[in-house]
């Protein structure tokens, strides 16, 4: 039997990532890469991550630090100066918890391990609409991205960037990691506490708003109870 | 009088990055970006960046420490246990020095501090025909990039990346930056050494073919005198 081509997964430790694993898991085996980069959660991230790659049977694993994202500064989440503000599903504007360009960073150091590694491609759980309006979570970003590998790469156009929940929301990627058997239990997706889900950051309240919706139980627990009105 | 906008310099302390910084600076007020990755050279391109961007009065400067590029390895460049190749300008295949993607990662970093500083040009030297055949240094790769800025950053397509030399050969860039008064004594191209460069890898053999057929004095010393038959 012919062996199943191989594709670095870049894993965050939160659930939607972990359903891109999940799909990607039927097609390739995984390579498991995971970015450090001195965010407020960054050891409960990580903790996530190691028991994913676990569940999923890892052929390799890597974890980056980018601390430097602290010296380049400019977003709340690496800042510790700046707060996380308030959940809010509806603002207009992007949130100061952007990362600038943090995407095509992490992007950029999963295509050079897949080049070194042989991988066919580098599958990511980026989500278009429920992101909280980052820019480098869209689809035409991935796009465009695609296109800087083909050009800049040795592999070229053999390597792709692969984003398998990007047009979901957060109900249907709950919907599909449940048949897939994914292990929500095991995933992270709170900004701002380590020990339980605060339940009232945008993070939190996207993931509440996705199993609300599916009708599924969650599998942690929150802080703050009470699902805001802004969630639904 | 109006302020001259603010570029980002992607400066690794080598020749054409400091040609590209004198050609900026009729233009731009300059902020000096180094990455450190662990490459054998590290202190001694550390040396040429602050010595260049003092020169060049840098409004901001910042130094990035990629040591991660070292775990993800697959380069002569950032593994000791690989040699650096003898210099040999008409290989056919991409040499080992090749640290895969690591454009991609610079300029990553270069355009998240550049959204964070407010300026409107990332400014690289990258070369496309004297450059080893590296895929990350062709032109249509930095095309692909701009478009990945546009769709991916906050900024959008106010920010560019600009490649004043990327067309240039070795020898009309030593003659643009003896124009432009740039200080080539105090850059560093040497792959290997760091006391007196070796005069015989890749990179010393294009600066030094450079000056050779420019015909203007280089400014450093070299280990090894003779210029191989190989550099013509």
């Amino acid at each position: 039997m012919k062996e199943k081509p191989l594709a670095v997964v870049l894993a965050s430790g939160g659930m939607d990532s972990c359903v891109a694993a999940a799909v990607a898991a039927r097609e390739y085996r995984l390579a498991f890469l995971h970015v450090c980069y001195g965010q407020r959660t960054e050891q409960r991230e990580l903790r996530s991550f190691k028991a994913i790659a676990d569940y999923y049977n890892s052929v390799e694993r890597l974890v980056l630090s980018f601390d430097f994202l602290g010296k380049i500064g400019g977003s709340s989440l690496t800042d510790r100066s700046l707060s996380v503000p308030p959940g809010n599903l509806h603002r207009a504007e992007i949130p100061s918890t952007y990362v600038p360009f943090r995407n095509s960073l992490f992007l950029s150091a999963a295509v050079s391990w897949a080049e070194v590694l042989g991988a066919s491609a580098v599958v990511v759980g980026a989500v278009e609409e429920d992101s909280s309006g980052y820019p480098d979570c869209r689809r035409e970003f991935f796009v465009a991205f695609n296109r800087v590998i083909s050009t800049g790469t040795k592999t070229g156009s053999r390597l792709r960037i692969e984003t398998p929940v990007i047009d979901l929301s957060k109900e249907e990627i709950v919907t599909l990691g449940a048949s897939l058997k994914v292990p929500f239990q095991l995933t992270w997706s709170c900004y701002q506490e380590e020990e339980m889900a605060c339940g009232t950051c945008d993070s939190c309240m996207l993931r509440r708003k996705g199993f609300a919706g599916a009708g599924i139980p969650d599998g942690i627990s929150y802080a703050e109870q009470t699902v805001s009105s802004k969630t639904t």
